[in-house]
C-alpha cells in the first residue's frame, strides 16, 4: 500500500483520558494551579499524543526540509531567484543555514528532501532524492501538477514520517524550502479555510505593494478555478510540491504517534491539508511559531492550534519550530519530574475546599 | 567595599559598536533580512553586552533563586500560607520545583539565596544563606525594611552575583520566593513608573475580587507614603528583600558584564529598582517572558525590553527565564555559525540596489 494511504488508515484520534489524568496530575504538582500557562496545556496535549501520563519526553527529534520550486515564480512573487531553493539545499547539507544552526542548538537532527527542485541536485549525505517532478506549473495559468503528482508527494512525507519514526525519531519538525512557496500556501489557505486572498496572503520574504497585489489577484484566480472541489484536487490545482510532501509528514507523525511540531505558515498550510484528508491528526500537531505572514494565524484558528512562541520569525526552514522545541520537551518533562504536594510536604491554599 | 557599592560603579554602557557590527552581520547571513525577528534582535543585544560580535553563547548559566518573606501577607493578599516559602526552598533544594525542571533541562544551574526567609532554615546543599531579616514588615503599616536593610539587601545580590561569574557562569538568570511578594512588585512598580496601582496590581497566584480590591489599596497606601522619594527609600519602603536582592544581582550582573535574563513580574519589578539606582544596567538586561501579571507589561515598556516568550506562566521562580535560555543562546549561534551569502554561493535577491 503506498506511504500515504497507510498511514491514513492508521490515524486514530488522540487518548482523552490520558490527557484528563495529565490535567488532573498538573494540579498535583508543588505550583499554583495553571501557573505553568501554555507549557501545561503543551503537556497536556502530549499525553493525550503518547495515550499515557507522564507522556515520554519528544526526543530525539528530527526536521525533515522538503524543498520544492514553484512555476508561479514567473509571476514575480518573490523577489529572489528560483536558483535560491537549489543553493539553499546545498546550504543544508552543508550545515550553514539557520535550520542547521537551530536545530543543532536544541539537539535535532536535519534531513532534505527533494520532493521537486526545479535542477538536478547532485547526490550528498544528507539529502533525500524524493524529487515527483522538476517543479510545479505556474498556478495561475493551470494546475500547479496533477492529482497523481500530488497523491505521489504525500507519499514521500509520509514515507519519510515512517522512516524517520522506525530509526528512533520520537519528534517529526517540519521544514521547507522553496522559493515563492508563500504564494500556493496562500492558496491552500484561502481555499480550505474560505477566508479571502488578500487577508491570507502576506509579503513573504519581502515584496513591495505592486508585487503584493499581483500575488493577491494569482491567488484570488487561482482558488477561483478549485471552489467545492475535494481536497486532493485543490492540493494538486495550487500547492507545492514541498507542501504536498509536508501534509503526508503530518499524517505519517499522526499514524506513528509521534508528535508533529509544525514550522511556520508552509507548515501551517500543509496541515490545513491534512486535516482535510484525515481530521484526526491535528490531535497529534503542535504549532511551533505564528509566523510573521498573515496566513499563519489564520491557519492555526481554523485548526484549533495555539503556537507556542512568537518571535516575528518569517523565515521558514524549521527554524521556528526548532526554537519551539526545549518549550515542548520541557511540557514533558514537568510532567514527569516536578514533586507534588504531598510528596514534598507542602501546604495548599488556605481558601481551597 | 560593599559588594552592590563596589558593582554600581563598574557598570559602563554596553557597546553600540559591537551591536552595529552585529547588526551589519545579520544581514550577510543566509536569510532574506530581518527574518529572524527577535532572534536577530537578541543577537544583535548580546554583541552590546558583550562588546564583540559574535557574542560568546551565554552559557553555562545559573539561576539564583532569591527567597523572603512579607509581613504584608497579614493583609490577606495571598490565599497561600506564609510557611510555603520555606517549604518550597526546601523543595527547590530537594530538585523537585518547576524550576529545578526546566532548569536542569536548558542545562542551568540553581542556587537557592535566603535573603529574608521568616523561619530559621536548616543548612542545605545549594542553599546560600544570606538572610539580611526574617521577612519583611507590613508595607500596610509602615516601611517593609529599613533603609539600610535594602542596602544590605543589594549587597547580597550583588555578592551572589560576583560570585556565580567568578565561578564560570556566562549567563545570569532571575528566580523568586516569596508568598506575597506580588504586592511589594506591584508598589514598586506603581511608585518607579507612576502607574496607577490598580493597573499594576494583579492577582498573583489566585485572587478573588474583594481580596484584589484590598491589595489594590493597600498598594495605594503604600506608594503615597513614598512620592517623590529616591529609589532607595521606595525599595525600603515597599520592597520585597528578594527584591532588593534581585535588584542587586542585575547590576552586579551588568558590572561584569554578562547578560542577565530576567524571568517575570518580580524581577521586572527589581530591574526597574536597579534601573532607578544604576540607569546602564539596562543594556545587560533580557526579558524572559511576559508574566500573566499586568505589572509585568508595564514594567517591561518602561524599561524598553520586549520579552521573547509569552506562554501564559504566572509561577515566577525563574521558571519563564529558563524556557527562554535556549532563545537567547540560539541568538548568539546564528551569528557565530550561519553561513553568509558569499560563503555558500547563494544568489542574492534581484531588486536589491
Amino acid at each position: 500500500m503506498p506511504a500515504f494511504g497507510d498511514a491514513a488508515a492508521r490515524v486514530v484520534p488522540v487518548d482523552d483520558a490520558a490527557a484528563a489524568a495529565a490535567a488532573a496530575h498538573q494540579d498535583r504538582l508543588t505550583k499554583p494551579p495553571g501557573s505553568l500557562g501554555r507549557l501545561e496545556e503543551a503537556g497536556i496535549r502530549l499525553a493525550a499524543v503518547a495515550g499515557r501520563c507522564p507522556p515520554p519526553v519528544p526526543a530525539p527529534a528530527t526536521v525533515a526540509v522538503f524543498a520544492g520550486d514553484h512555476g508561479v515564480l514567473e509571476e514575480g512573487v518573490s523577489p529572489w531567484p528560483q536558483e535560491v531553493t537549489a543553493q539553499m539545499v546545498a546550504n543544508f547539507a552543508a550545515g550553514g543555514a539557520a535550520v542547521n544552526v537551530l536545530a543543532g542548538h536544541v539537539g535535532a537532527r536535519v534531513v532534505v528532501v527533494d520532493v521537486g527542485v526545479a535542477s538536478e541536485l547532485p547526490p550528498v549525505p544528507g539529502l533525500l532524492r524524493c524529487k515527483v517532478r522538476a517543479g510545479t506549473a505556474n498556478l495561475a495559468d493551470g494546475p500547479a501538477m496533477a492529482v497523481d503528482e500530488a497523491r505521489q508527494a504525500l507519499d514521500v512525507g509520509a514515507g519519510v514520517a515512517a522512516e524517520l519514526v522506525a530509526g528512533g525519531t520520537r519528534c517529526l519538525i517540519t521544514g521547507d524550502m522553496g522559493i515563492g512557496n508563500t504564494t500556493p500556501s496562500a492558496a491552500l489557505l484561502a481555499a480550505l479555510t474560505g477566508r479571502a486572498p488578500e487577508t491570507v496572503t502576506g509579503r513573504g520574504t519581502g515584496i513591495d505593494d505592486s508585487r503584493w497585489t499581483h500575488k493577491v489577484a494569482v491567488v484570488a484566480g487561482a482558488i477561483a478555478r478549485v471552489v467545492g472541489r475535494p481536497p486532493l484536487e485543490v492540493l494538486a490545482a495550487v500547492g507545492g510540491l514541498e507542501i504536498a510532501a509536508l501534509a503526508g509528514f503530518v499524517v505519517g507523525g499522526a499514524a506513528a504517534k509521534v508528535p508533529v511540531l509544525l514550522d511556520g505558515v508552509i507548515a501551517d498550510a500543509a496541515a490545513l491539508v491534512a486535516a482535510a484528508l484525515v481530521p484526526d491528526c491535528v490531535g497529534y500537531c503542535f504549532a511551533g511559531h505564528r509566523s510573521v505572514e498573515p496566513g499563519s494565524a489564520v491557519a492555526l484558528d481554523h485548526l484549533g492550534l495555539r503556537p507556542l512562541l512568537d518571535l516575528d520569525l518569517r523565515l521558514g526552514e524549521g527554524t521556528g519550530a526548532c526554537l519551539a522545541l526545549p518549550v515542548l520537551q520541557a511540557s514533558a518533562r514537568v510532567l514527569a519530574e516536578m514533586a507534588t504536594f504531598d510528596s514534598a510536604s507542602i501546604s495548599e491554599r488556605t481558601d481551597d475546599d
